[in-house]
């Protein structure tokens, strides 16, 4: 009934990988989802046209600002826009033709195959968290992050059945320096996980070095997209050169970018929706457009990170009704344009994962499967406003994700799920727990969760009256109890040592 | 922006009211939910169609029973039924065709006519929980609820913003005899709340005397509704002689009725989403015809109360994906017979107001939203599968449903919302907080919770490091302190305290 299947850990690279591969433990992971369902078309098509008219008069009159970036002036000046300064605009209707190049669709590959994921079109891929610099774990409270946590993290998401994707920046390692961290994060990514990840961003040296690394993990690309990396817009209309410098490093290698506008509404949008949503729209057009200035026909996926603000205090607010009706609008926008969506997660604002960050997260993680979202980073272990990785959230939150892959199915409508039969057989007054339909259908027919508590009371007590809280830290130290590594060629392995040895005695430390 | 308005409360009956509404405090309660969003359509046309055959092929070849009740069965015959013993078969499209006389909408009426309600159509009625027999606070457990705890949770629902209704049996007052509760329950309603509220349907008798206290109430009902009660189906297919004694109460005096399957999946109907909705429709055609039978024109509602189970322990299990399917079709297939629709709540399974309490009730919630549910029972306080009314859960729910409310108004378009002139005078780089359009817009422009955490970190921990309970608690503590009754005409107050009197004067104590 649901999509999950058993897969084998490792694709195996030669005699070493195979043997590694038979002592191996296998580990079950989801197929990525495909809608089975309609969207939530919340915005009439006079809003939108209304929308799009307004992005183009943005982008015409006020247009973006590419900052540092000669070079990118000169390419939108070659393309037909008009360049003063460093302001970019862009005449009505040149950003949306340039747009039309970036596939609907595309496939980012895994080191394991099976672990492919396609993005775009009817399909959601989930991805964890990215960037908080703290972790809250139930062991030790909050404290600053370390590549020590990056690394469980890591295999926590390997281990996490409803989740596609290893992710990126799944908690900033502050104990490593800031030059060198990238090469110990995607080193943990291509060895402790066998699923999908990000690559750096922060420079475009390290875009650089990202791609060099999936040279040698993949021997070789051959044009294969193989990260989906987060390029973000310095909302409101600015894209500045180190953003646009490793967009620039993998739009021209073929890699896939989330160009995406930064929004803390009333901040860095006019504080409607429709005006935000208008924004978004004309930054992805611009930023979309760019990359195809770089590479025609490189893949990108339009990116809407939107939260509102709580007025009182300032602070970024999460899972609101304003981010989703934001939400709801830019996939109706992506999909209008051709282009893949990323948007929602498990955002909260609470401190702790408590019944706030579940009703927030809850409340997000809806909008993100009905919104048509196709790439969703921080579907899981997001905590207070982004600032926080959770253990805890984590494995609550990627339990929560098995609920958005059945949803998705739809409803089966074939002669034996209409169960005619077992009406009859049972009749009024009945009960249905031993007739032939249940005993053939019940194992596959109900979603069950691997960790909320569905015990009777009495049972629940006895056993300490634990809370959502208390049941996750238990998962979260057996999922890392019983991680083992996907298998991999000894000799991949100790290229990659290598590269981040070699890579990483070239560099000074640096801290900022 | 909302659509919460001060309102004065009571309505005045007289001098005297009139004066004990002077010194009233005001106490903000929003008006219903009326949506200006689409609904999602999950099935297809197709598999709406298949249900709707095979429900008529229940009704003509397996029948439904009604028990212990030859009156109905004499109606049946005369309506054209085929009765066979207690068993009634329904030619294919004589239900249907009977459903036609209900309104597609009513007015509830309150004593208070600014908190009347409309049911059907694109609104949304928002229900406090119904039935437990336990409480939860904070300060004292789990333990059995009480007539103080009864009073206690109508005086939270009459506080609570979002919240239009008052609810029936917000919990079950187990101090008082079962044969007199009824009354204390009816009597708390009435006068600790002026919002509209549900009768007694345990015995036709207390039907009639929830009918008898409203004209008391009322001073007369001339044909106004003024209840919506509770009539539940003893799925599968089976309608006892006690709910439909009430509702033969009901309809005849007017009085609207929730027909409502209540159904553990694979126990009381087939594990299948589409064999549930079968014979969900099937329930609903039958009790909503016979309806129609003892009054054509009787406001009704059609219900549908489905959990999943999980197969492991037999427990019910809430906020679960077929849940949600089953909420998306019976929505439609409701929409497309014309009635108004009852489904989905702050459903969870879990023993405390935590993580799982709260994911399980946001998915349920948001699938009521967008569902086109037009009347939410169990919307705020619902805990451990309906045993329990939480204190702390009841403020939490009803806090998040303001989120619903927000969501249900849809995106502005007008030139306002359009915000051109704010992205012209922010401009690239720049930030929009001390802008026009800002200074203009902001009062109402982000949903707010009253009781959720968007403080800095540090404050939070300053100020003890509280989670959403321990929050919710301080609320409730506080809703309660300040509750100040609705004003009322004490010659109406005398007579109800009269009614009551005397007939718990003519029972004798019975607890079974």
């Amino acid at each position: 009934m649901t999509e999950a299947a058993t897969r084998r850990r490792g694709r195996g690279g030669g005699g070493a990988a195979r043997r590694a591969e038979r002592t191996a433990i296998r580990i079950e992971c989801a197929r990525f989802i495909e809608r089975n369902i309609p969207d939530l078309e919340l915005l009439s098509e006079e809003a939108l046209q209304i929308i799009e008219h307004n992005a183009e008069t943005v982008l015409e009159e006020i247009g973006v600002a590419f900052v540092e970036n000669p070079a990118a002036l000169e390419r939108w000046k070659a393309a037909g826009a008009d360049v003063s300064g460093e302001r970019v605009r862009i005449p009505r209707g040149l950003a949306r033709k340039l747009c039309a190049t970036a596939p609907g669709m595309f496939t980012q590959h895994a080191r394991n195959p099976d672990r492919d994921v396609e993005i775009g079109g009817r399909s959601l891929v989930l991805a964890p968290v990215y960037g908080p610099p703290f972790v809250r774990g139930a062991d030790g409270g909050r404290r600053y992050a370390t590549i020590e946590d990056f690394r469980n993290f890591v295999k926590l998401g390997y281990m996490s059945k409803w989740l596609h994707h290893s992710g990126g920046t799944v908690c900033e390692p502050t104990d490593v320096a800031v030059n060198k961290r990238h090469l110990d994060m995607l080193h943990a990514h291509m060895t402790l996980s066998d699923k999908p990840f990000m690559g750096s961003v922060t420079e475009p040296s390290r875009a650089r070095d990202s791609v060099d690394m999936c040279e040698i993990l993949f021997g070789g690309l051959n044009g294969r997209t193989v990260m989906t990396s987060l390029i973000n817009i310095n909302s409101p209309l600015t894209f500045d050169s180190t953003m646009m410098g490793a967009l620039e490093i993998y739009a021209a290698a073929n890699q896939a970018c989330i160009i995406s506008p930064f929004i803390v509404g009333g901040a860095m949008a006019p504080v409607s929706v429709a005006g935000t949503l208008t924004q978004v729209l004309a930054e992805v057009l611009a930023g979309v457009a760019y990359s195809q200035l770089i590479r025609a026909g490189a893949p990108v996926i339009m990116g809407a990170f939107v939260t509102s603000i709580d007025m009182n205090s300032g602070a970024p607010t999460f899972g609101t009704p304003e981010a989703a009706q934001i939400t709801y609008g830019a996939g109706q926008l992506a999909r209008r344009l051709g282009l893949p969506y990323r948007s929602a997660g498990a955002f909260n604002g609470s401190k702790l994962p408590d019944a706030q960050a579940a009703y927030e997260s809850a409340n997000s993680l809806n909008t993100g499967l009905l919104s048509g979202v196709n790439f969703m980073l921080h579907a899981c272990g997001w905590l207070e406003g982004g600032l926080v990785s959770s253990y805890e959230k984590f494995v609550m939150d990627a339990d929560q994700l098995g609920v958005l892959h059945r949803l998705a199915e739809g409803v089966k409508i074939d002669e034996e799920a209409q169960a005619l039969d077992a009406i009859r057989e049972v009749g009024p007054g009945g009960h249905y727990l031993g007739c032939g339909h249940t005993q053939r259908n019940f194992k596959g027919a109900f979603w069950r969760s691997d960790l909320l508590d569905y015990k009777p009371f009495e049972t629940w007590e006895e056993e300490g009256a634990r809370d959502t809280q208390a049941l996750a830290s238990v998962r979260v130290r057996k999922l890392l109890a019983d991680y083992q590594a996907p298998a991999m060629d000894p000799a991949i392995r100790e290229a990659l040592d290598a590269f981040v040895a070699e890579r990483k005695a070239a560099e000074t430390d640096a801290f900022l």
